[in-house]
């Protein structure tokens, strides 16, 4: 079959791979109703993280169960399903606290920018639909596989509650769908940083209050002075900069919580920084798996819409355009169509 | 008066120093009942922490008001008083957060290795108890100032509830405090790391049910093995190395939580393992004064007994001896006698 292949720096192609097959007898083969590209694609992509050969892209993805393996037990050939991009066994003792982004048998997912993929521990992974979903509702239903379980993580591990004043750091797809988190969650306030008009537009629309445009340490300044200098009550860091990870930090009130999704590259922290800031700190890989029920009620309830962040839809062929679309920010988040 | 001054690594004197006075009108004098050495003293005496010129030591404190500044509204002359090491107005948003120890108006308390020493925010920063205590009691109302307070905040921060599985790097005296809070706080089990006899005992005293003689990944990797290869679900730091940090955010599982309260020096954090371990992370200054009442509350009833922590008792005239004894560990904590 044809599917996303990552050459090197700037270097996609749609070409031919061999089709996924069940390899453990807890696998399960479905075949994609639509796949995205994620913000974490431009690192490789950019070239800003090492990569040891052609690789095969896509962790976002839902569709329909077309093969299962012998030992998968609740899933069956037919349904559809949405995953997360981290697989789970779902009952370690990592999961049963609600991590299960860590579990202890955790693969991250690959291949499924393609119209066929290969989910691991299909059991533990995936949550089957009672229906098959009305097609408008794909894009948001494929917006839980990631983004908007990243987006959603952020707001929960920076304890946003009824009444918080929030922060969020970062206007990119996983930015946005915490916005949406926050404001589900009860959030009194919620500040955007961003600097781009469509973004920022996006951000209103999802429930932001505000908006700042400074960065850095100008930016948490602002958050200071729109806060009666006491800082914000939860921050959400959606980039995964050095610059980013301070400024949200810093952005927060002491006693405060930062969410940190954006998947880190060059951050380092001094403890004593972090000691004097006296900020709660939690982040990591989303356990998505544990909000996913939550988050599929919510969608097929038509009571939020994350799927307005894909701002671009192309077919899969396309999907360098999609790269270099996302690339240079002319697209907030690309859908392919399989 | 004579007093405590530290005029470089190894040189502790007590000598002639000017007798404080209200230097504002938000102050209170006090006559200290007892005062003691801090494990964060050592930090400068060994030369480890830069210092411009000679420095009046010792933070921790209890006793009796024997002068009040002219703004000062509820602590009155005859009282007898316990503070925490971090002033506080105990009316900023900080403060009504609970950090009081990051209060706008926060200093840090020096000068109290003396008979008397100066108080900045005495309405805010001294709890007065309704009784002059019993001189039996004098060590544990001492440890609430400091030493009890910050191994509490250590297990606060990290989280500890009835049940848990706590691990604690550091046998020092806020590593045992925090054993202590932890038992309090209903932990199940609770692991301490040591490999000091005397520590070691004082610690199964206090409420520790194991012991890991283990340093570093060894050490880490010993908890995991106590653990089912789980982890901890909460780790207080009381070191503060680059090790100790290290240690910490390894023995906690996925999701778990480290309360860190040992002064870094020399502590450095990659984003990508604060990501990838995904922990909870809060540490600082403890807000002692958060924990205050209660914890006076528990001395004057008699369910604790922190003072215990306290080995080597000296008159304060003997305090570079303390200071020796401390820096050899020969003494866990030293009390003075003034």
């Amino acid at each position: 079959m044809l599917a996303t292949v990552l050459h090197g720096p700037g270097d996609i192609r749609y070409e031919d791979v061999a089709e996924p097959k069940i390899l453990k007898p807890t696998d399960a083969i479905i075949k994609l109703a639509a796949t995205c590209i994620c913000g974490s694609d431009l690192w490789p992509y950019r070239g800003l993280q090492p990569q040891s050969g052609p690789a095969e892209m896509g962790h976002e993805y839902c569709g329909t169960v077309v093969e299962v393996g012998s030992a998968v037990k609740d899933i069956k050939v037919g349904q559809f399903v949405v995953g997360s991009f981290a697989t789970s066994d779902n009952t370690c003792p990592h999961c049963k606290h609600g991590f299960q982004s860590s579990c202890d048998q955790r693969e991250f997912m690959t291949g499924a920018q393609a119209p066929l993929a290969r989910v691991p521990l299909a059991d533990g992974t995936l949550v089957a639909l009672d229906r098959v979903p009305d097609d408008d509702l794909l894009p948001s239903l494929l917006a839980v596989s990631d983004v908007l379980g990243t987006g959603w993580y952020a707001a929960d591990a920076a304890r946003v509650q009824a009444g918080s004043t929030v922060a969020v750091v970062g206007d990119g797809a996983v930015g946005l769908m915490g916005i949406l988190a926050a404001k589900q969650m009860g959030a009194e306030r919620i500040i955007a940083m961003s600097r781009h008009k469509a973004r920022q537009e996006l951000a209103m629309e999802y429930g932001a209050t505000d908006i700042v445009t400074e960065r850095g340490d100008a930016g948490a300044a602002q958050i200071k002075a729109l806060t009666r200098n006491v800082g914000a009550d939860a921050v959400l860091e959606c980039v995964g900069t050095n610059e980013s990870m301070h400024q949200a930090i810093n952005a927060a009130r002491p006693g405060g919580s930062i969410g940190f999704v954006g998947v880190p590259h060059g951050v380092e922290l001094k403890g004593e920084f972090l000691f004097f800031s006296q900020k709660n700190l939690l982040g990591g890989p989303a356990p998505v798996r544990r909000f996913m029920p939550h988050l599929i009620d919510l969608v097929l309830n038509r009571k939020i819409n994350p799927g307005k962040v894909f701002d671009q839809v192309l077919p899969i062929a396309d999907v360098a355009e999609g790269y270099k679309a996302m690339d240079e920010r002319r697209a907030i988040k690309t859908l392919l169509r399989v």
